[in-house]
């Protein structure tokens, strides 16, 4: 799978593309971060990108131009879609980014400043995608957090010790606490259930733990579990 | 303000705290960026941090004692908070940034692999937040989203002509969308109330477009913005 991530933040992207787990997975060819500085597509002599906003008001907006050509450039004749980071669109969550890892090929558009020119937007057909209800200066982070936990789902990305399945929200619940050497630190023991050797009851250990961890952290996920063992209930009777 | 960020990928932090409006900001001292490898914190002769986890299971888990002692100098007799990026944690958004923006400094503590030893987090008194329902590789790219979005509250951030107060999220709406030159691109032209040069036109458009993005974006927000109208309305009765 690749990701073209068009941008003005090249070397940041190409920075990410390098680091951890995505690093070795861009080494090992499993995913491809193909990082596109929007502002060579700028046809203005001194390659500005953004103009100020019509009808006024603080920050700068990026231009159409630079970024529909950019975008075209990419495409070519193939019809790849543009994820488009903005407070707007959907907000990402696991399902979402399992979604978009069965695409061989995506386009993701950041934005900077005050956001990008809205007839671009249309033109491109962008699908929008928000990370988050909070403000961030730029979508070139966002379009790290999408990578990121988009190719968890990519075949190969995820070395055969690791796993996505049983990871948080993966089941609707948080993660079980996890525990490493040595025994007892500063007096704080390991549970005795993972000691145990017994793999039922490491298994109860992690699954009680987990609920008790929802409930507590996350009462909103906690509670959609309780209405779906409900649901599974009554379907039974 | 001054973030402390632990993590394994050092390089990747410096490359966030050189980019955009954030290496902007360092550079003007509004904020600093201090970026501590946990790895030199280790005991061990191979410099490792991470082990296998109790109970087994996919992936390595973060050892206690790098962790901890890494805060800990970091700390030394001062009381600084320690925010860890978790899918557990209070999930990330305007109001919480807010916060957060109001100490003069942070330690942000980011996991891999599989997470912390549950021990660390329970002797260090850690705050977990978390910046949405997916999984990330690790807690770095988290930490970034945090830094970017608490920054934007701190003096001297944002510029004069820059503004946090028009931003999605601010008002409970998302934000109107933007143009700017041409006024035709393709054949789409800038809303007419935007070129008109009257404040109030141009501040009608602009709530009109807000609402309707919302209502057609984010039906839970609206939903919100309509339960406190409601709420004002009864109030002034």
């Amino acid at each position: 799978m690749v990701f073209r991530v068009l941008s003005l933040y090249k070397e940041f992207i190409d920075s990410f593309a390098a680091t951890g787990v995505i690093g070795r997975a861009v080494d090992s060819g499993a995913i491809g971060i193909d990082s596109i500085d929007i502002r060579s597509y700028s046809l203005d002599k001194h390659m500005r990108v953004d103009d100020y906003p019509y009808g006024g008001g603080a920050g700068m907006v990026l231009s159409a131009q630079p970024v529909v050509d950019s975008v075209r450039a990419v495409r070519g004749e193939r019809e790849i879609p543009a994820v488009f980071f903005s407070p707007r669109g959907k907000t990402l969550n696991s399902a979402l980014a399992k979604h978009y890892s069965k695409f061989p090929e995506l386009i993701l558009l950041c934005g900077h400043f005050e956001g990008i020119d809205e007839r671009a937007l249309e033109i491109l057909e962008v699908e929008e995608v928000s990370i988050g209800d909070y403000i961030l200066t730029g979508g070139h982070l966002a379009a790290c957090c999408f990578i990121d936990s988009v190719s968890r789902y990519v075949d190969g990305v995820l070395g055969n010790s690791e796993s996505s399945e049983n990871e948080s929200f993966e089941n609707g619940l948080i993660e079980h606490s996890q525990y490493t050497r040595p025994r007892e630190f500063e007096g704080l023991a390991v549970p005795e259930a993972l000691l145990s050797g017994s793999h039922s009851l490491i298994a109860d250990w992690r699954m009680e733990n987990s609920l008790e961890a929802t409930r507590k952290y996350r009462p909103d996920l906690y509670k959609k579990h309780l209405d779906s063992l409900r649901n599974t209930w009554r379907q039974q009777k």
